[in-house]
């Protein structure tokens, strides 16, 4: 199922399979929250060379519904993307976008945040709604435990996650989609490994790391990242949700992890924010209004073959639609770029030069 | 510069040369107002077989400016399109979007609506305008007379249209771009005629009917649009301007005309109405929900070919960006397939039949 091709250091590249594809592993997944990488066309993300997409449980759940789309054939067929898809547990945006949450050790119950209508999630449920969306890969049900959770909050929390990861592992019994476990702990390295320690003992095809990027400062959550990756099993995919800027995908492969997913380049893209080969950039600025070299010279989509960044200013200042789309395929063409070359670096035993060489990149971040 | 290859009644099939191309007439040209068919990238309008779209002038010299343009190579190049272009004068969107507007004989003063600022168009200045933009088709500065005006008004705009087409046409030498002239007179046959004669007196490189669409009823429409479509040169290329539903342009090719534009196809697949060879559906409602059928059978867009209804109408219902690109696209097909298809049924002499099996399509339009 996972086979680790490389190592250099910590790092590794890999081969992961799924019932859609296999997936060349140190990989960026798009999110596409509502069965849709916001912007583009399954031929875009074609184009990008995405390997895997991410979608979420939870707004997949409320509209158009799990059932809707098992009746109507899976997510796949629903969105017409027939490469791998990882799907969330939903836990994370009940814990962050839900209303008047209420926790217990059978579930969670919210209302939802588009009409306020109340709603139940157990650890079973979480797996049954991905099963009727048929992902590759289904994450378990956990709580991610929010920013400045004391020590006791979090290890009550912590046993709960567990709990929740073992009925989500017994009553998974399809082996075509994968079921990755999470290690919650909040940010008590003590507690980071007893959750690690009870989350590894279930038998998972991968192992997550959660409960980071949420409000912590960049030195609390690489410090958490690296004391957690290597409790994680060696030979299993290892993920880091949520995470991140071009330098943390960095950081979490330099420290041996496989997966990552985050909104930052489709987001940034609809807010002007792009990603290049000489560091990040505003497109909204004057000093682009004139400016006709691409995007980044260095880039090969669509965007940077065909249009200046002046012209991607004027879309982008008169607020017309190609902009997102134009700016989103680009910045999700340099994340999966971003991944590759880091492949490529530890395939030929070279990740930390190239690591040093992006860091530079982007000396904010 | 223009042929007629076939005529069927008044209907005609014919061949316009441009310095970007041919165009296979009757046509239709979706609308680019600034640099870019909304949510439209060029492949996607290549995709959708277009030959020809507008720029708006009026738009343009606002954001991000003619001179800009120039400077930057062009409209063409500056958008990425290297297909023909029509600019319209700007006029219209003066007339219908800016503010504080004062026509004298000189020109027109205005008030973008942008930010206030005030502009002044001259008919020359509209010219040298569109020669920056370096469209392949332009048209002359004229006054769109509102609906309602009476006789008196509508004489003395038409006079004041006629001397800025002169002055046009003389401001205007170099053979690259194509020169248009626009005939208006509002709602009364003897103005209509009077400005038919003096438009057609210079010679442009073809003749616009303007001055329709503007709020009068069909009937109206069609009885002006009929009445006046004769008046115009047999030999040079006819252009009925901002119309319109699918059988508006039908009634207009069977009057004799060439060319059309409208925001219908592009403005109605955001509001989520899409254009099939059923008729006209709204892609919002409840019925469609489970609906794995295609948009419509019968198209070949990269929306029908991969999507169901189920889909568009999740996409539409969530606002996601991709509703408003995948929908466009369709709508777009629809119109280009609409005027190809008149064209070959003028070809086999068969017109009349498949004018009537599309007005059978929208009862009531």
């Amino acid at each position: 199922m996972f086979q680790i091709q490389a190592a250099d250091k910590q790092a590794r590249a890999g081969i992961l399979k799924t019932t859609h594809g296999e997936i060349l592993t140190p990989i960026f997944m798009p999110v596409g929250t509502r069965a849709s990488v916001k912007s583009l066309s399954p031929q875009d993300l074609k184009d990008a060379q995405t390997q895997i997409i991410l979608g979420n449980t939870y707004h997949l759940y409320l509209r158009p519904g799990d059932e809707l789309i098992r009746d109507l054939g899976g997510l796949h067929s629903f969105m017409s993307w027939n490469g791998p898809i990882l799907t969330d547990s939903g836990g994370f945006q009940v814990f962050s976008l839900a209303k008047l949450r209420k926790i217990t050790p059978d579930g969670v119950e919210f209302s939802s945040h588009i009409d306020g209508s109340k709603h139940f999630f157990s650890p079973e449920k979480a797996i049954f709604i991905q099963q009727n969306l048929g992902s590759d890969i289904m994450m378990v049900l956990d709580e991610c435990v929010p920013y400045g959770a004391d020590y006791d909050y979090t290890r009550a929390s912590l046993a709960i996650t567990t709990a929740w990861a073992k009925r989500c592992r017994e009553v998974h019994t399809n082996h075509k989609q994968l079921l990755f476990g999470i290690v919650q702990g909040g940010f008590f390295e003590d507690l980071r490994e007893e959750s690690a320690k009870q989350i590894t003992q279930i038998p998972f095809d991968g192992y997550a790391i959660g409960g980071l990027s949420v409000g912590e400062s960049k030195e609390e959550m690489l410090k958490f990242m690296n004391f957690t990756a290597p409790l994680l099993p060696y030979n299993k995919p290892r993920y880091l949700m949520g995470v991140g800027k071009p330098v943390d995908i960095l950081e979490g492969i330099r420290a041996g992890i496989d997966m990552f997913d985050c909104v930052l380049p489709t987001r940034n893209a609809r807010n002007g924010t792009l990603y290049t080969s000489e560091g990040k950039i505003n497109i909204k600025r004057e000093k682009y209004k004139k400016d006709l070299s691409p995007l980044d010279p260095e880039c090969n989509c669509y965007t940077c073959k065909n249009f200046s960044r002046a012209y991607l200013r004027h879309l982008y200042v008169t607020k017309e639609l190609l902009a997102y789309r134009l700016n989103t395929l680009h910045n999700v063409t340099y994340f999966l770029n971003l991944v590759k070359k880091a492949r490529e670096a530890i395939l030929a035993s070279k990740f930390d030069e190239f690591y040093f060489k992006i860091k530079n990149l982007y000396p904010e971040d």
